[in-house]
């Protein structure tokens, strides 16, 4: 069995710890809209998280970085006036970017650079970047576009978003190995990850969600939102910024029927309904890995897979 | 009264340090033929050196780098298996790294790189690196040309060395300002540092020799070798390659009396002739500021301008 996953940071790295625990192959395809350069170094923050999460060396309380993480040339950077300093650069982070630019300006794309990374990882799950080519989620924002990192980060997403605009994602190729996973896939699974700002990007390369309609595989996805609320983060705003209501049927209803063939959402929410598709009801919260593990099979069932 | 100094690393820094004690004005010509590229990082070991020492935040007893050093970077870098291994680079000194290399990348040419590094350190001499273009000094060893950092830090100078080439010398120009600072100076001094690594590939671009030997100010060396040793460093295993005798006479005569005006040695060769260059013999050991400094003043009566 091959399963591939449509994952952003730190919420599809947990989910992908879940994934893990089913002992087959799995793919992840991992959002790269968040993708910054920052100091000249190339920075892949829902990469890193999964990776660093995956293979152990993920800092679980703060969300992001490195355990045991220090500061030292962020705080050096700042001595010497180099902007931005809103930045969460950590010297162990620091390491992974330079050997990524490095790698990167040497000419090779992204998804041999993240196998590259992944070689020290082990992350026990193929790790493929979106896109090789260049996507920036610019967050339209009082009539100006900034850098999705630049909202969600530095203003914490406390200014309104009017809008979110995939830059360079019309003109983006899928990543090496993308259509060919989705493809070979017994069973494609979405995420609980941020709908606007992490699985959007993904599906806003074109092919992929042609792919992913046109896969034998059937495609479930897991809601982000419990109860009116996202699981972590700022789903809430994102979703605010669309127009769209804060619950799992219109999460649902956003991916849609032609997308979807299950949509797993918590007990809290289990009256809702998404046109077209069938919606099952079970607690989602990943409180560790077993209890994901348990929600990842729910999904496999929901699909008709076990 | 402005007086030029040509110096390499940390020996050129410390006798600027007691060149800075004069209170006039004072710019420094530094060699970049040490300058390297490991990790995507440009990297200047002679300007930072310099540029650490006199703004206060060099580790005097390491004798490179600054004060209070971490290792994450280097080595979160080994456990990706990014080479090289072998080079210092810390976690402070990244970060000068990291801004340098963004500003290069920016096309901003390594004077106006250098002055804004010097916003923070305040050395109190102005650092002018001795071209704005790449020069690279190589080791001729078994036949095979390498860098020079890998001679010097990798292999400790402990692989004979056949010869010295400056990469790109031939086709380089004086950087910024260093022909105004010449043909403006009142006095112009070689520091102690390495003839061979340090102030020969500043006299091989082209420009800056016939520039002092045409100078109205005088010229005066202090010499590297006190007793047939090198003060510190690796001056006699450089010496030796290029067959030159370790001698304070023997470095005096590789400069020559076209751009010596005086030649400044230790009282233990206080028997020193250069032909056609005036010889004065006193306590050369740096030992701190002062003496530094009483050397350097005897260096300006040397020159005839106490």
């Amino acid at each position: 069995m091959h399963v591939v996953v449509l994952a952003g940071g730190i919420g599809g790295a947990r989910f992908l710890q879940g994934v893990r625990e089913l002992g087959v192959e799995v793919t992840a395809v991992v959002n790269t809209g968040d993708d910054v350069t920052m100091h000249g170094l190339r920075i892949c923050p829902d990469l890193d998280s999964v990776m660093y999460t995956l293979g152990g060396g993920a800092d679980a309380e703060r969300g992001w970085g490195r355990t045991g993480e220090s500061w030292v040339v962020k705080e050096e950077l700042a001595a010497y006036g180099a902007e931005p300093t809103w930045f969460g650069l950590g010297d162990k982070d620091v390491a992974t970017h330079l050997v990524r630019t490095r790698m990167l300006a040497a000419g090779n794309p992204l998804s041999t650079v993240t196998a590259a990374l992944c070689d020290r990882w082990k992350p026990g799950v193929r790790l493929l970047p979106m896109s090789d080519d260049r996507v920036e989620t610019h967050v339209v924002t009082g009539g100006q576009a900034i850098h999705f990192q630049e909202w969600w980060v530095r203003h914490r997403g406390q200014i309104p978003a009017e809008r979110f605009v995939f830059t360079g994602a019309a003109e983006a190729r899928p990543g090496a190995g993308v259509l060919d996973a989705i493809a070979s896939a017994d069973l494609i699974l979405l995420a609980p990850s941020n709908p606007v700002v992490s699985i959007a990007p993904i599906l806003a390369v074109p092919g992929i969600r042609e792919a992913m309609v046109a896969a034998s595989a059937p495609v479930v996805g897991v809601s982000p939102i419990i109860g009116g609320a996202p699981v972590r983060g700022m789903a809430d705003k994102c979703l605010a910024a669309i127009d769209v209501e804060v619950s799992a049927g219109a999460v649902g209803a956003i991916y849609g029927s032609d997308l979807l063939d299950g949509w797993l959402v918590d007990e809290t929410d289990a009256d809702t309904t998404v046109e077209g598709v069938p919606v099952r009801s079970r607690p989602l919260w990943m409180s560790d890995t077993a209890a994901t593990a348990a929600i990842v099979r729910d999904a496999v069932d929901l699909a008709g897979l076990s």
